[in-house]
């Protein structure tokens, strides 16, 4: 293994239908005020790898003084390169911290972008124009010093804003555009506030997907108002095949108590998995990887309706017609 | 008004895309220990009714020993029947139900037909075949008694069944047009154990719809496993219409802490209403109708995710594509 030269991945595993990443690790971890001991992390990311999660967004690669939760994650990268097949992807906010990230050996960087200008402001007190340069230069820099790892950007606030309300769906077409011409491999749209409505699901990723082809990326869904599996499937009935959950439904934007922000992954694989759309993933080894991050996060509520009812009666994986 | 003879009410309101069924008064009530007093309930209805739901499951016509909670469901169908426009419905097992319901002045008779023969003698005691000869005579009685009063049959565990496992379609299939041959108005397919996924949803609404026509009648989800909303979507993406659901969650069949069973009519109005599919119910009085629910039933669980959250900013109902 070395850590200066990824190897390159597929975007889907083989013999699976479509690719859960898990975010948890990096989402959920960066949301929690408890900081969990790097032991655990690497447990917990072992016990996802050995449900068969095919991509893993691992850390953050941020000032350690702004999210002391994540300043481990050019250790966590290292470990989780150690499993065969698995993407170990990190979020990157700016050249530095893709430089970090490549540094550390990661297969994918992600890059977050608002689609709200209000959000962007507020976020990362760049304009969202002045986000496209940043993700240009990040390109010119994965394409110099290593042209294999994959660049990825997340449009967040994609279908809504809690701080201007609506977002303009010419804007996120835009605004995708815009980073492909930068040089970014996919680009997925986040649903950050729980704002996002199937029928919106529909029209923005067609619109994606005929602005820019085969680089349109994930569905980053959440649950906030309890339409995260519902926007899923309307994701997947017009051809996403990408999806960001967290485990536990770990992270997010959560508003209230019991509104937990991700899609739990559990009860996404669950669904994709009973419809007899292939994960790749065993969803009994994957509820037992709540195990690890419930010791990891000792009173952080974790979700998961799957988890809670149990798998159904006479439940079969890869036999729904039973 | 005259309880003797109910007036014919249309499906579908006027101006609505689709007509959500509230259960809770029947369905809800039933499950919890509590017995919510009259006069709680008939403030409850009048706020679900000033919401504009246009069809209640008001109570059951059952042994007032075997649930005590609905005892008083003839008073509450006479003080229903007051709000104009709104279908006054009521679940009977059998013709002795559906006499005193007819007497109450129900405009609506629902009858609980399990598609699992191992649910059907654990739940009722008589085989499927049997409750087909009950839906017979009910039938029969309500051509007699009360010809514009509609009659509706609601296939449990169709499916999936927790003592069985899974549920032929072919079963299911072959007793909703065992119901038609009947003469019932409508058959809707229940899944009362919240093991149904959106493929086999679509699949089995098509052949329902395929085999008896304009007699396929109502979704009936749960979200023991948060699919609940998914499944509704997918309901609709294949015609149907009418959708049942209960405000704040209440009852269906909880598995455990959390895992509300019936689908939480808050949630599926906001998904509806997001999308542009008029519901014609206000939703900001619906939340509002949580106050007399909560006030009736003290210390009993409501959920709701869009309750925890709120509207979404900018949110304007009838107005999706902002």
């Amino acid at each position: 293994m070395n850590a200066g030269k990824p190897e390159e991945h597929p975007a889907v595993p083989a013999l699976a239908d479509v690719l859960i990443s898990e975010v948890g690790p990096r989402d959920g971890l960066q949301s929690v005020a408890a900081t969990m001991p790097t032991a655990d992390k690497l447990r917990w990311i072992d016990a996802l790898a050995a449900a068969g999660l095919r991509e893993i967004e691992v850390g953050s690669f941020v000032p350690a003084h702004l999210l002391p939760q994540l300043a481990d994650t050019a250790e966590v990268v290292r470990h989780a390169r150690g499993h065969g097949g698995l993407t170990v992807m990190a979020l990157v906010p700016n050249q530095r911290g893709a430089q970090a990230a490549l540094r550390a050996g990661v297969h994918k960087l992600t890059v977050p972008l608002s689609a709200s200008e209000a959000h962007s402001l507020a976020n990362v007190r760049k304009t969202r124009e002045a986000m496209v340069d940043e993700v240009a230069a990040i390109a010119r820099l994965r394409a110099e010093a290593a042209p294999r790892v994959r660049l990825e950007v997340g449009l967040s606030t994609a279908f809504g804003c809690t701080l201007q309300g609506a977002v303009a769906e010419d804007d996120v077409i835009r605004l995708a555009e815009a980073c492909v011409r930068a040089g970014v491999d996919e680009v997925g749209l986040s649903d950050t506030t729980g704002m996002a409505n199937p029928a919106q699901v529909r029209r923005l990723f067609i619109r994606l997907r005929a602005a820019i082809g085969g680089h349109a990326g994930a569905a980053h869904m959440h649950n906030t108002r309890g339409l995260g599996l519902a926007n899923c499937l309307a994701a997947f009935d017009v051809g996403v095949r990408t999806f960001d959950a967290s485990l536990g439904g770990l992270g997010g934007c959560p508003y209230a108590p019991g509104a937990s922000g991700n899609v739990v992954t559990e009860d996404l694989v669950f669904m994709f998995e009973a419809m007899g759309v292939s994960t790749g993933i065993d969803i009994t080894r994957l509820l037992a990887a709540r195990q690890p991050l419930a010791a990891g996060l000792p009173g952080e509520p974790i979700y998961g309706m799957t988890a809670e009812a149990g798998l159904p009666k006479g439940f079969v994986q890869g036999n729904p017609r039973v």
